[in-house]
């Protein structure tokens, strides 16, 4: 074996390589940025239509990675080789698995693949979809096909290829850590980056100094604000850079609160929108010069089928195989592509009236195929009779055609003799007869195969070339064979054939297949296993026997078993290992990494996690020990990041963190996370009002809430902020809190997403009412009450958190009081028409879950306006009234009801209500039954309560309004009438506003 | 021809041949940096004793280098590449001419020089000596050898190499400006960095924000310290970096005055030499791991003379021939070193007891040689008589030798009964006559030569190897032939030999050769001259002739001949030419460029410049064409630049550019250069009271003075400082000022330098006058009074610039009065104790200016102490005084008035003189003669008069001396007579203090 290239021959190669592409190489950007895209050679020069193609490395600096050059492969600075390909050349993919092979690396003895990661760089109003191209399970690039920059559409979109140098070094060195890679002959990355690592780690945690580090940014923006209104495009990008490394630092410091990172992140994003359109105008008043020096591109995208492609007659029915062959498809985007094919296909042959056997879907990340067995050889004919003109319009008294007929007959492409008189439904009328006779297949399938691609829609998806279709990612063949014919069509500037690609790691890369049948078995031979069903299968089986040999288990994951079906083709698993010290991690810490960042399954073994992980390559067992080795460095190297954050959280008690929680803004208005954490405690006395708790459980609610945000300060939780609780809990009981304060800080979150469980226990479930409380109170108090679709700071999740958990305990809770509360701690004020905001705000979020649970609009409509403040009670209301009108006898409860309502509607007073005033028996009846119903005991907001009390009455109102003239003239008997009606009327208050209800 | 190469390929080629030297390759610092220097791959790697060699690209920002991407070669951004050779490897010119060569440089057909330039950048506390490599007159290298870093002194000295990329691709490319070259194979520098050149020009000049830029510069020092304070090096060093940045930006805006820029630089330094000494401590602490990972250097310094070298026995007298090889010298050492010579060798030789004929000395840039005719073979014989005991101690009665003799005997290597005796000045002593015979020639030069080498001193001289000698540039190799014999001697690391080297760009670099006649004639084959005098005339004929050649001639320069004349060995003419439409600059301007860039001799006619240069290459005619053209191309860009200045800067007449003057800061308490305007304004209206206008004078005067300083804002001066005032004149003629204001405005600053004229108008002197006061008394009031040998705002320059005026004008001026007025316009007190020192500040000048023109100091004393606050009146007195003191009766004179001083010295009071107490005639008479002497006319200050006016006193004193008892019994007579002496020593008042005189 030759010696492994050292990393700055790594980065010589790379230049001489994208040299060799025509790439224009550049250097790195002269002030910090995070990634290579933040240099102008690819934020700005993506945009407008001019090609370009560059390559240059790029020293990264993100303080947040900073780990005092502990962790073996991350670092608050690390190089990167930034290479943009404008427009897309067609293969970016292949070329870029050429660049690695000049590095070195054997893709037959490697497991690369492209792992679905869709890029977006808020700072910069940047996005675009793509992958992690894994080496050997670790992160080595990053591929990205750019759709927008500074707010702008990208056409041509650009691809951009990332390369991560020192996790290449570290593969291709076979090496331990950063540290260890050999950066010269005689030198070593630690050699030369060590204590910068060190001493920058420990600026950007521990002491940047804050104020000093808001004032630069406010200074950078300014500058950056002048330039653009000078119009000077590039020095207000390199202040935006500035701003984006300042909030960087900041943020490390933990200084940065949500809200307060959002309105950051929107002013940057503003700015970049500005610099991009300013640049475009640019580019553009010089009539975008570099239009012209490069050679027009070839790849013409108005393909067409060729008109010499012979279309050979089939004699009998044959078997049509349609494979459109991407890029890596997202395993989402792969199950929705299948599911669409299933459904389309069928319907697509019927409706071309192509008679045909069964229809298989099968697809891979790299393909999706449909087999058409048993595929007639033409269309059914068609016969279509055709309305024309009313008959007596068409035809003249002596049975000649008319001008009308003449016209008629020609449009439908028939002799006007031809036509023939009808009786139709509505009148007799002249028709024409039209008879199409069935196509060939392969004609037809031509013409409609395009518009089925094109039908394919996806969650996301992308363009990428100038065909400017939109897919999940690049569609880069298409074959398309009826029986051994090619089904000639031409979609996304391809041509179909009847070529395929195997194994990205195999060659021939591309290879022809003479039939339907063939196909199938070329694949085969590489292993790849086109039925995801077979697929899925075959992996479960593989991680068994893994496991089993590990002496353990795996447990059930079909979400993590389906998604690893659809990021191989041809499945490999293999067993790997991690030192067992790891295990003394929490467990979901472990589970969190091993599942989502590497789509491991963990091994275990009654419920304990062992120290072992299965991985799935795709492929075969060639370098598998490589392989192993790979992906046991990467999960070392993740272990190892977390148990850092841990050991150096766990150095202090969970409350010590209480203080760094004044550095996070909440919001500018609200005050920092402590100040919130400050309320939450005050409202949870407030609250104890409302909600009966035993004096452990208040206590306990009162701890938690002191310390239910303090885990935002720890390291792990700045790290993956998805844990927050989780470590809250941990580190809380690792401080020797008790178990019911260290269970409500975690369920204080509670529920953390759609589906989630509510808090067990009342400690956790106070705390969480009154952070959101808190949180809404707040926002809409510093006006920012979400708008249209926007709700950056997840309020409706908030306000819907609150209502199910409310709802879950049934809990009797009056949200106005609660806001009240929330609102009387806050450090600004709240005008009282932004109470009914917040209230309507939360009501909104409890009627659209009453509504998705499937209640009656009228139903909700009714409770809600009479007690939408108390959801519990409301959503037992709302349950009870359906039960009510679905009664057979609803259509006599409603109208009696209805009756008493709506002849006093039009009165805005309450009129006294004397016995001394009944004239009449009917009155002095109804009085008294209304005065039973109004003893009744009821429990509060209960509709069967309502009505239990109202039916009885029903009787006497009825004889009422029978016997009793209410608008009497007599003015002292008319309003002592309405007053009785209006107590009635007033047993429903609280309740439901019955007219609100259809029928009312 | 080989097609040459591209930018990014020049850059590709460069990594690679460093990588091949050893070289580390590094990448471009991730902050803003004014050179590759900053980048801690240099700064921090060049301190302590780890071995370091290092290559990458830095792409280098310097604000006030932007010209709008309208100049060809400068730029706000240009690219270097930069190497770092730690230690010296002993021959890093050659290895930077291979890497030329590597580039496709042809050295033989280019003009490739080393011309002098020493490097320091005050910022970081750094300097080193070295040259500007000039490529066909273009500099496109800098090559300097470390001496310090962050005031620290380097050892090892490291080499560094910074090449000019963008020159380095004009020149190969052979384009016109930086926009025409080719980058990459599809685009050009213009391409792909105009537009950035364009706006970072407009953004450092227009619009960058002067508050905003000093707030950031505040809060980078303040991180910087932050970081210092917690042992962060390099977070330390990057805000460093960023307060450099930023201070170039607000100097740019030209927002930085002289005062304030000296002290910005001063904090800059400290912080430097903070983070200096820090770096230093971590390695020492990490125990220099460097140290050991690379091989041990093999250049192990203590070389001695190898004892097999055999010395051949001469039999005649031969010719001594010394080669010191170096590398370029500069020409100022290059005189020095030869005037040195001249004088030590014949020194030597004689010390020596040598024999010997003619000693000849000549040298070049590269060497310094000595040639001794008829050295004899062997020293002279010595006979030495050495004085023992005396004669008595030594010698027994007996005549037998004492102990004493014995011991002194053997101490003297001679046999005890080889004593002798003899009489010398002081008695009888025993002696030895100690007889050396001379030991051969060879032997005792190669003791000696090493000596003669160490001991040429020069004004900055550098070390660069382990042997940590010192030299003007490194010396390289040693030649030294005694006849056909090397004479062995070891310096500097260095083996004396029989090899010299030729031509840089002749091979074989280095060859043998066989006897002094042979060395002179194999050097005249490539046609070095030797001879400074032969090459002196060789040039000045070849200029002449090709100054005739375009119909001109040359103006006498003897200084610009000298020095090209020490810039080359083998010097070749050529005539270069340059657009006509240049001449429109001002001539100064041309002339500068020419002379002081270029070292180009202009070549004019009947007193007017004509489009023409000419320029002296080393070597021959070999590819000329490409010479001229790079020469040509050079003066091009200059003229270009000065051009794009006047052009800009008489956009606006020259009193629009007052307001910008308030952005320069003359220091930060006396205000903005604009405050200091107005404050020579009103002083010009103050001092018209002692200097006599006549009302058109006056009023140029202010307009002078309100103008004075207005051209240090525009865009010229700003670039070259020295035309300032040249400029100024210049830009008010072209606004309409008048010919006396222009005149004054340039008058102002002189003199310049020492030997430079004072103003020949008043209006110029007048306002010289006030500036120079204003400076003195603001900076003193502001505390900044030069301690020291510190005098960072050149205090004492203004001093002696204000008393050599006043002098030439002979101009009654009493300072003190100037001071006060000066002082009242301040905006800050100045206390009167100030005053007092300022004023002493300035007549220390005065004395040292008196003194140095060879004045007596007893005379100088005197009248400075009467009159030093007047230097015109001070400098006719010190003249009188002076002929007063070399008078044949001056020893009556002095004895005669010091008489009445001295008695009369011891009282404080003065006594009361009436004529109603004189009790005898001598008093009276003595009185007589007083109030005669009184009564005559006298100018103030003068000398003469006064003593004109004692001289008749003389009899009359004597006798009163002879008559008179002054100490009378009687009060009334003692102080009557007291009186009347206080009153004869007054005499002396205001014109000189006689007490100070010798013999007083």
């Amino acid at each position: 074996m030759t010696k492994p290239l050292n990393f700055q021959s790594i980065i010589l190669k790379l230049q001489q390589f994208w040299a060799d592409q025509g790439c224009l190489l550049w250097q790195p950007y002269y002030t910090q940025v995070g990634a290579g895209t933040m240099n102008p050679a690819t934020y700005l020069r993506v945009l407008g239509p001019e090609p370009w193609r560059v390559g240059y490395v790029e020293p990264s600096i993100r303080p947040d990675d900073g780990r005092y050059g502990e962790n073996p492969n991350r670092m608050q600075m690390h190089y990167q080789f930034q290479v943009i390909l404008k427009p897309d050349p067609g293969n970016p993919q292949e070329i870029y698995l050429e660049s690695l092979q000049a590095l070195g690396v054997d893709p037959r003895r490697h497991d690369i693949r492209f792992v679905e990661d869709n890029w977006m760089q808020p700072a910069l109003g940047a996005w675009g979809l793509g992958w992690e191209v894994w080496l050997d399970g670790q992160e080595i690039t990053q591929f990205t096909y750019f759709q927008q920059a500074g707010g702008l559409p990208l056409d041509p979109v650009s691809v951009e290829l990332t390369y991560g140098l020192e996790r290449i070094a570290i593969a291709l060195q076979r090496v331990n850590s950063f540290r260890d890679i050999q950066w010269s002959p005689t030198l070593t990355d630690g050699d030369v980056n060590l204590q910068a690592e060190q001493e920058h780690s420990k600026y950007y945690f521990e002491t940047a100094n804050v104020e000093r580090l808001r004032q630069m940014y406010d200074l950078f923006e300014a500058e950056a604000k002048n330039s653009l209104d000078q119009g000077l495009v590039l020095p207000a990008h390199d202040y935006i850079l500035k701003c984006s490394h300042t909030f960087n630092v900041l943020d490390t410091r933990g200084a940065v609160g949500v809200t307060e990172r959002q309105a950051l992140f929107g002013r940057m994003r503003e700015l970049s929108r500005r610099v991009a359109e300013a640049y475009v105008a640019q580019r553009q008043q010089l009539e975008f010069p570099w239009l012209e020096t490069t050679e027009a591109e070839s790849n013409e995208m108005v393909l067409s089928v060729p008109a010499s492609v012979i279309i050979p007659a089939a004699t009998s029915p044959a078997p049509f195989l349609l494979e459109i062959g991407t890029e890596e498809l997202p395993a989402a985007d792969l199950d929705s592509a299948l599911e669409q094919l299933k459904e389309k296909v069928p319907a697509l042959l019927d409706g071309l009236r192509l008679e045909h056997g069964d229809v298989q879907v099968f697809g891979t990340p790299r393909r999706l195929v449909v087999q058409v067995v048993d595929l007639a050889v033409r269309q059914r004919d068609l016969e279509q009779l055709i309305k024309g003109p009313p008959a007596d319009r068409a035809f003249g008294p002596d049975g000649m055609p008319s001008k009308a007929a003449e016209g008629f007959a020609r449009s439908k492409g028939v002799a006007v003799e031809e036509l023939q008189e009808r009786e139709l439904d509505s009148g007799r009328y002249a028709v024409a007869i039209v008879r199409q006779d069935g196509r060939p297949t392969s004609a037809v399938l031509s013409e409609a195969l395009p518009g089925l691609v094109a039908g394919l829609h996806f969650e996301k998806s992308m363009r990428w070339n100038s065909s400017n279709v939109a897919f999940s990612r690049p569609v880069r063949w298409l074959l398309a064979l009826y029986g051994e014919s090619v089904v000639p069509f031409a979609y996304a500037g391809l041509q179909s054939a009847n070529s395929t690609y195997g194994l990205r790691s195999y060659q021939p890369a591309s290879f022809e297949v003479s039939s339907p049948q063939a196909y199938f078995e070329s694949l085969k031979e590489q292993g790849i296993l086109l039925d995801p069903v077979e697929r899925r299968s075959e992996i479960a089986a593989q991680i068994r026997t893994l496991a089993a040999q590990a002496d353990g288990e795996i447990a059930d994951d079909p979400d993590l078993l389906g998604e690893v079906t659809n990021l191989v083709e041809a499945p490999f698993a293999l067993l790997g290992s991690f030192d067992a010290s790891h295990l003394k991690l929490p467990r979901e810490v472990l589970v969190s990494v091993m599942k989502k960042h590497q789509r491991y399954f963990p091994v275990e073994k009654d419920g304990k996690l062992l120290p072992y992980f299965i991985a799935v390559r795709n492929g075969d067992g060639d370098g598998l020990d490589l392989v192993r080795e790979g992906n046991e460095h990467v999960i070392r190297a993740r272990f190892t990041d977390a148990a850092y954050f841990v050991r150096q959280d766990i150095k202090r008690p969970l409350d010590a963190y209480l203080p760094k929680l004044d550095l996070l803004t909440f919001q500018l208005k609200l005050g920092s996370m402590l100040d919130k954490t400050r309320r939450i405690v005050e409202l949870v006395d407030d609250l104890a009002a409302q909600v009966s708790m035993k004096a452990d459980e208040l206590s306990a609610a009162r701890r938690a809430a002191e310390l239910c945000k303090a885990d935002l300060a720890t390291q792990m939780v700045v790290e993956m902020t998805s844990l927050q609780g989780t470590m809250g809990r941990y580190y809380a009981l690792n401080s020797d809190e008790t178990e019911p304060v260290a269970l409500a800080i975690f369920e204080h979150y509670l529920p953390r997403f759609a589906g989630d469980v509510s808090p067990r226990t009342l400690p956790g479930l106070v705390v969480g009412l009154a952070d959101r409380l808190d949180t809404l109170a707040g926002l809409f108090a510093a006006g920012l009450a979400p708008t249209g679709n926007k709700d950056p700071y997840a309020q409706r999740r908030a306000a819907l958190g609150l209502v199910q958990n409310l709802i879950a305990w049934s809990l009797d809770f009056d949200l106005r009081r609660g806001l009240e509360a929330a609102s009387s701690h806050l450090p600004i004020p709240q005008p009282p028409q932004n109470q009914a905001a917040v209230l309507e705000f939360i009501t909104e979020r409890l009627r659209n879950l009453l509504l998705d649970q499937g209640a009656r609009y009228d139903v909700v409509d009714a409770v809600l306006s009479a007690q939408g403040h108390n959801p519990a009670l409301s959503a037992q209301a709302v349950e009870q009234l359906t039960g009510w009108v679905g009664r057979p006898d609803w259509d006599q409860i409603l109208p009696t009801y209805s009756r008493c309502v709506r002849i006093t509607r039009e009165f805005e007073n309450r009129f006294p209500l004397s016995a001394d005033n009944f004239a009449e028996p009917a009155e002095v009846e109804l009085y008294k039954a209304l005065t039973t119903a109004e003893a009744a005991p009821r429990a509060p907001g209960s509709v069967d309560d309502f009505l239990q009390a109202f039916l009885p009455m029903m009787p006497a109102i009825n004889h009422f309004f029978d016997e009793v003239l209410v608008m009497a003239d007599d003015e002292r008997l008319r309003q002592n009438r309405l007053g009785l009606l209006q107590r009635i009327a007033g047993l429903a208050e609280g309740v439901a506003d019955m007219s609100k209800l259809e029928g009312f």
